[in-house]
């Protein structure tokens, strides 16, 4: 008689943007000349730079043509990708990788969610607190975690809150830890790590013989120079790290589906009879088995963010949405509210007026001006009394959402 | 300190196509001047029909405008796709499904790579022998598998062989099994299952409270009547399994990845406690945490295949295809080879003349004639003895390769 997964029993239900879904729905429903303004999802707005639309159009055309066209590709992605990748990512800031490092994959989600099928159930992870949920739901179906409690936090795993209180970077934890997700710039505080705080997790995860999982989607936002775009910018951080890195937000690909992971040839871990295994060759079986290669369109329009017009026009998009987030936190503490991130990321985390509740917030915030913004709640206790607006809008709704705030 | 999923340990070196990869490229590196044809790999050759082209274009001009842009998709995938979907593949067959039943992926080696992971670890999976190596050696790293034999098969699964013997239809095991994998029409053999050998699998699960996984991804191949192209066809299929369809061979989409998975809301497990649990709950869980939606570009595409235009651009390719398993079929049979397979599928199952091991074939196919075809042995221990010619090469070349068997 088959049965399930019981591990999946143990999810709690509200995956936190359903939620927000559902409450927005509810309200438009009841107050339809309402109109809504979403700061809320970290999905972005602005169409994609000419340059990826042309490539994409010709990787279209080529698939027309018996002599360009393109069955299967690598699964590991193709060539032209992953050498713009490692040039312009990597060899610019000083690493050196080598293109069997890199994994093109459809997307960041699907890399951190995938990744931990390579690490025994026995380990305990570490997350943040406040957390994108993925790193932890995707442990829970595996099996590493046991039942949720009241305030929805899961047995066994090993939270790290981050408040004001601790600007949001937590220390390493005192108690045994062995897998490790760290998320810089921060989703959802919009926090970065300097090379001394990656420092201090690259040496820890050495001693501890601990791996980081390090999820570099928002690198792209970081405005201040000195903050380091990826943790290989650490020495040693190659014998502790895995890279995430995503096209989605840098170059507006949410809906396009292109990504990558960087698991480093020397990153090994021993095997319980003793042998070393490299993480690359295990990611490199898992990604080939259950996984068959990203979208050659897509893979084609991302190799475009690399040219130098693509890079001119990738940065005029990032710099509307640091133009939002600018105007957000300057709004936003004139007003009196407590403001964090929002300067090299495109999240603003904001604390809650008189220490309100973040789902009341949110409810104040939809009712009353009809904005819409993400609960700090929603990702992990130490998220309460906190809330996130992202500078993804087009820049005339986030001045009128703005706006209604103020007279709010 | 951290340890490794050690299931991934047992699995065996060789995936098939990389092993093939490494014996062609170094024959290749020899033999610069051979003009090496390949019918090994079930990978498309001929242009995306000119309705898909024309639909992708548009939907990356809607991405290069504001008013038209998409962001992320719905995670099931767009209702566009999915009602296109049920009204063509399944209503037009009698077979009624609702929205929520689809579940838009990138490919359906990812979705039978995937759905494991919704079942326990306890649970005892049955395939066929040859069969499609993504089914086991998802099985393997879930750990639902012991080590595998000198034959490369894994303790605790269960093997059912095919062979001419049984028309490659192999009978129910009489030892318990849960979670069964079939493939119609099938790859490698080109067997399909009549609505009779179907019903017997549905009433055999029925019993035996166990889930079919039904791969029908090569459903479009078929050319007689009467075969059914859904398990659904079957009465009481929706109580006990799971379909997966792919436009991958169907439209090409080998390289822009679309597929997706029928999981009806009927079907459901009983969990340890008591209560019965829906597989599209857990599925959808699965998929909108560990997924992101396939890309809109290719969603698009999809829809097209659909349209009247599609239908009659895809028929045209999928004649293509056929029209070359025909003549292979009829050469090799000309030539005295035993030839199974080719009539409602684009895959030939031949045995090898003279008893010859199938490793040794292909070796002499590649040095000798120049073509390269899958050793049935790579598919499982009742594989050898047999070898796999695929119909997606291009006629000329197809001509080419069987005037170089009958020279050999």
């Amino acid at each position: 008689m088959i049965t399930v997964n019981e591990n999946f029993l143990k999810l709690q239900s509200g995956y936190l943007f359903p939620e927000i879904s559902r409450r927005v729905a509810e309200f438009a429903a009841d107050n339809p000349n309402a109109k809504i303004i979403s700061l809320g999802i970290g999905d972005v707005t602005q169409p994609l730079p000419p340059a990826v639309i042309e490539a994409m159009k010709k990787a279209v055309d080529d698939l027309a043509d018996p002599r360009h066209f393109h069955g299967y590709g690598p699964e590991r992605g193709y060539d032209f990708l992953i050498e713009a990748i490692i040039e312009n990512d990597f060899r610019s800031r000083g690493v050196t990788l080598d293109k069997q490092e890199i994994f093109i994959s459809d997307g960041a989600k699907c890399d951190t969610a995938n990744m931990q099928e390579i690490f025994g159930t026995d380990n305990v992870i570490a997350v943040t607190d406040p957390v994108y949920p993925v790193y932890v739901e995707s442990n829970v179906m595996a099996g590493r975690t046991g039942p949720a409690n009241q305030s929805g936090q899961y047995e066994k795993i090993v939270y790290m809150p981050c408040t004001a209180a601790n600007s949001f970077l937590p220390e390493p934890p005192d108690c045994p830890v062995d897998i490790i997700y760290l998320c810089f710039p921060n989703n959802p505080t919009g926090a970065t790590a300097s090379k001394e705080v990656l420092s201090k997790w690259v040496g820890y995860a050495k001693e501890k013989k601990a791996v980081i999982l390090f999820d570099a989607a928002y690198e792209a936002f970081i405005t201040e120079q000195g903050i380091p775009h990826s943790i290989y910018e650490i020495d040693g951080a190659k014998d502790v790290a895995i890279e995430f890195r995503s096209f989605s937000k840098t170059a507006g690909f949410t809906g396009v589906r292109c990504a990558f992971a960087v698991v480093p040839k020397q990153l090994e871990v021993s095997a319980k009879d003793g042998p070393a295994v490299r993480l690359n060759a295990l990611w490199s079986r898992r990604h080939s088995t259950k996984f068959n290669g990203a979208s050659y369109i897509s893979q084609a329009g991302a190799a475009a963010v690399y040219t130098p017009d693509g890079k001119k026009q990738v940065q005029r998009i990032i710099d509307i949405y640091m133009n939002n987030a600018g105007l957000i936190r300057e709004s936003l503490s004139k007003l009196g509210y407590e403001v964090y991130g929002g300067v090299n990321a495109p999240y603003i985390w904001m604390k809650t007026p008189d220490g309100m509740k973040s789902w009341d917030f949110f409810d104040l915030l939809l009712t009353k001006a009809h904005v819409v913004g993400t609960p700090g709640a929603g990702f992990g206790p130490s998220g309460e009394g906190y809330f996130r607006l992202t500078a993804f809008a087009h820049a005339h709704n986030v001045q009128e959402a703005l706006n209604r705030l103020a007279a709010l």
